[in-house]
């Protein structure tokens, strides 16, 4: 049977889970899985609530019954089936190594996800996503084509009906035109524990700083670079033995398992963004 | 039978171990422990010896023919004697954790410390260092009595012989004037994964940035704020879940333990700074 | 306004969480935390309610009123006030770090305890609790002995009103009948990852094995050796470089900590053992 | 210019490093790293040495006079060269997880291996190595038949000069024939953190056990199941929450990252493998 998973957020007051859960209930759906959170600092409430849909009603009709309801309540909201593949589109550059743990989990059924299309701005990656039977797209970008040709991304991106961007190691800032396209809907990986060397060379930073633990660091991509709300975060220890070549290889691990954790959040509908953080279900 | 350490460092050359080696071994010295690291970047040569003292030799003889031959080689160094306890004033302010886990180990006699006196800018913690029978000594601070206050510190210091200060959550900025009289000498414990959230109220700051990990860092001090030589840093896992007041719990055993690695590769002459970056052996 | 803690457990069905909600409103409490978990094998219902006590009515008249609805439900529960500290019986032998961790995390009020005291069969630690300004007890035991100074011990501990015992490194096995008289109340830390190196000197067995990470396990004692509810875990990473006397100099800072956390867990009534499993909220 | 590294150990006694290094500049060989160890229980040196290849020599005639010295000292040792790829033979079954991650190292040129073909005792993961080039062998194995199999596979193996053979989630028991033909060249990864839960469902028994974190283990295979050498261990943190599925999915992750580290290490030639342990350098 098929399921729908409805992610609010509101300011935080009486009463929300049991109206949620009734109107839930009289549209005959059933309630498997309700987790909640109220952040105490800004009194915001958070809801994930996943229930098996009636026979009688769907996701749809609920979407437009329980806007009116939302509006009263000042919920932000969204609603998914979990029977609904998300449609991801891979961005990447030279960097094989986050692409392929996603495309590998993509052929193993680990992740309920589609990948119509890999992009990238080199044709080093070709054969890692044609392997994968993925078509892979070429847009090479310089300062002056940037805008034309992240307009033909874009286009590609709404034909194929894409509905999240993953940025799994893609070398260059996206614009703001086309983040707001895709709001809390570009996912990036940032090889550092963020907000520790944010910007280029993470890793030659690190070395320069001295630390004892490198990390990286996956979020949603907003404006400001670097800075958008993190969903999932880890490290891993180091010393004065390794070099800048050692970090780079050390974090490649890092790297992909800590994306792949944020995609894994993200297409089960438990992140929602707020404030610039997130609460991870 | 007394030990003695070597702490070294230098540009690299052929040759660098085996010469200390065999100049230890003129003196009678039996190695029994010998790490090295070549920096691959700055190309810098570290060195830590521990050897047994022959009977015709001591380590203060030693530092006398070594001091000629350090010099040919551009080296910086330091001898320590593994039967001297290293003397350590704990500075600290309000917060008893960092204390009471520094006291406590050496009660136990899990390091090779004396602790002549803890120092404060308040009352607080008097109960703290006397239950374990250490002299405790208040110096209030205020912007206009610190220079005065910094001077009968250094004062009481000299007259304790005091050779490393640990600043056991200190909440006052230590003076460039009294850093200059402790180089690689006085130790801090920042409550935050440096380099992110420098400065006051890191846990504020991460609970704003919204991190998935909590951190914290053990450095020695230097005139710039928190961006000393990193000695030692970890992590623990925190979420949305977390306010700042839990922050601030979880990372209270973070701070204790973090700092109490640090004092003791410090005391075990495992630590050498350079660069801005340690080599910990 | 004083707080009440429910925590309850029963076969799953649906409606549970409704019901001990609305008995809770009608009894005039505010909830203020509610969590619950239904194990997806077993299919038990675990949930942990906290709630403001209302002006009519109190955690005792709950109990009365409350023990015929958990009859109908097949619930096993408890009921404690947030007002009222635990208290504790911390047991331990010749090494100090457990004891003196959570000495000074009650003397800094980081918990929610009163340590009424300590109780060892050796004379070793005496100084440490009595810095503290807590009674030691000593029972020295033998073989022979063991039946009867076990009596006296828990004479001592009814005086006392003893609601939990920490066994804080005791190195000593708990009887079966001292065991029944405190289900699910006596607090043991395992020097190692359990079930990994049970018994007698793990570090020896962890040395002996090659294992690339340690660990300490505090669990609730059972009538099994090493073998009850898990509590808390942590694990530290060492190598080939680590003699069995590093390991024990690494394990007391994992031990210590990991104790706490369990203690930390249980004294605000987080934790239900069931199916020798626990659910920690 | 080729590089050769010696791995080698054998009883300590003064001198072995002085020995090595002087038999190795006499070839005309130029030491580019040192590591060693000593045991402090066994008292058994280890060392790994790499040094550059002098012109008139080479590694074959350095293994022909190097026998002789190895044999007065008693030495257990090994010779190759970095610039020989190592030859790898994956077993797997029907997981993809650690399969595909290897073949995308490979494929990126992570490490320096070549993978002559993958072995399996099913069908199901021939699509896996086949989209990365690699040839696929299938020997389905009964009771009646395994030995007829596994000498069938080791002909494969002799004919494609394998030099280490990759259990990558390959489920089935090599018997003590194939694993005397490649002693300490067998890795495995078993999916707990051995000791704890050896043998079949780990991920079940960790469940029943209730667990706070579960592992994977990396090590050489012997004749005693999951009990040959540790090479490689990691964990994660897991909770009441997780269902045996999701210990499953959570674990996927470790074991590829596991393995993968392991393999990295053994193809550096950074292992020695003596008494059941393992010296990683």
């Amino acid at each position: 049977m098929a399921n729908a998973v409805l992610l609010t957020s509101c300011p935080d007051r009486p009463g929300l889970v049991r109206a949620v859960a009734r109107f839930i209930n009289e549209h005959t759906g059933n309630i498997v899985h309700l987790d909640q959170h109220v952040d105490p600092v800004t009194q915001v409430f958070f809801m994930r609530v996943e229930w098996e849909l009636g026979e009688d009603t769907g996701a749809s009709r609920f979407k437009d019954t329980f806007t009116s309801f939302a509006k009263e309540t000042d919920m932000t909201w969204s609603v998914n089936l979990t029977a609904t593949k998300e449609r991801l589109a891979l961005f990447a550059s030279k960097e094989s190594h986050c692409l392929y743990d996603l495309l590998a989990r993509h052929a193993a059924g680990e992740l309920p996800i589609e990948i119509p299309l890999v992009v990238s701005n080199h044709e080093t990656l070709r054969s890692a996503a044609e392997r994968f039977g993925i078509p892979f797209h070429v847009f090479p970008i310089t300062k002056e084509t940037k805008a034309e040709q992240e307009a033909k991304e874009l286009a590609l991106l709404a034909e194929h009906q894409i509905d999240t961007v993953i940025l799994a190691r893609y070398m260059q800032i996206i614009s703001p035109q086309m983040i707001a396209q895709f709001p809390d809907r570009i996912i990036n990986i940032h090889h550092s524990f963020l907000p520790a060397f944010a910007g280029a060379k993470p890793y030659h930073q690190a070395y320069a700083r001295g630390v004892k633990l490198i990390g990286a660091t996956s979020h949603y991509v907003t404006a400001d670079l670097d800075a958008g709300p993190i969903i999932a975060q880890d490290v891993q220890r180091v010393g004065h033995q390794h070099s800048v070549k050692e970090l780079v290889r050390i974090g490649r691990d890092l790297e992909k398992i800590v994306l792949s954790r944020a995609v894994w959040s993200h297409v089960h509908h438990r992140v929602i963004a707020r404030d610039n953080r997130t609460v991870v279900f």
